[in-house]
């Protein structure tokens, strides 16, 4: 076989937090903590923007694969925390979909509302249920572009029978979108019209 | 470091289809009709559907990097053609954004229209040009799905300074789109309420 045109390692302190402690929480708000917390630790650690998810089992909770947005680490544009964590869960599973009748029903829980490509990808992972913390404005508030999203992506997802959950601990999610900005952390998208700055 | 937990591999032939002829096109629509070409390479390798894209510089039409879909072969369903391209171009000039002064503008040749989520990851990528062949409707005749994409996604890009081009060879890309579904391909993206065929 060739070489590898790209290759993703999840990082160092990422691999050894979910090592120590295999996450698994029978509660929504402690998946979402969890999250939350790796939102955090992933811009202490500098690999990007302020954003974390995961993909759970919806039974028990147990994670399949975790994901932190790494764009200015790899960098890879493609990669924010949901894609990264769908990408891991599938790599784990060796399936392109997460609702094959083999797999326990999986959900995505994620840090901040998806952008615009990250719904996409949500469509097309087969993940059942999407669980949000902070709101998309949160994060626009704070200079992020979330792209052109239909404006009632909840009910488009429904549609496709994705079950929707908003407002999962989005107060101390979006602190981390604040104690991001404050800390002037980078907002790198380049967007609207192609200024870099929020 | 730590094991990858993702690794993209190019298929070999089309390595091998790179490294032989080195594209490089001025006109438009050889850039078009090469990544064509691709699409139904990439059919008759058994790799995923019928699509391909590739970044080219846009002043002397040199290939940064080739995509073609490949969901089923790698088991994940973010690695649509276009995102390929895009992972490829990135990791090739080690930027997350393909719009830096360092390098030469950069367009993305794709043989079928972007769905919602490549759609999304083109406004991320830097960017600065978007050639299209067939339309989003030809794919979505042969009973692909484009996901809930903003009606106006042209005018969309173009206010983010994303030139759009449409069109260009637009009936031999969807031919290849017919082909595909004559030949009893699989359509697989979960969609429509989950049921798996078109």
């Amino acid at each position: 076989m060739n070489q590898p045109c790209f290759t993703l390692h999840l990082p160092d302190w990422l691999e050894k937090r979910i090592r120590q402690e295999k996450p698994s929480f029978l509660k929504l708000e402690d998946r979402m903590n969890f999250v939350i917390e790796l939102s955090r630790l992933n811009v202490r650690h500098g690999m990007g923007g302020p954003f974390a998810a995961a993909v759970f089992r919806s039974d028990d909770g147990s994670i399949l694969a975790p994901g932190v947005n790494m764009v200015l680490a790899a960098h890879c544009s493609v990669l924010h925390a949901e894609i990264v964590a769908i990408m891991a869960a599938q790599a784990a599973t060796a399936t392109h979909d997460l609702s094959s009748p083999e797999l326990p029903s999986c959900e995505l829980v994620t840090s901040t509302e998806p952008c615009a490509m990250c719904l996409g990808a949500v469509t097309w992972s087969g993940i059942r249920r999407l669980v949000c913390g902070a709101r998309g404005e949160d994060a626009e508030e704070m200079g992020f572009d979330e792209g052109e999203k239909p404006p009632e992506w909840p009910e488009a997802l429904e549609r496709r029978r994705i079950t929707v959950v908003r407002d999962i601990c989005r107060d101390p999610a979006a602190a981390v979108l604040r104690e991001y900005r404050a800390a002037g952390g980078l907002i790198y998208n380049p967007h609207r019209g192609f200024s870099r700055q929020p």
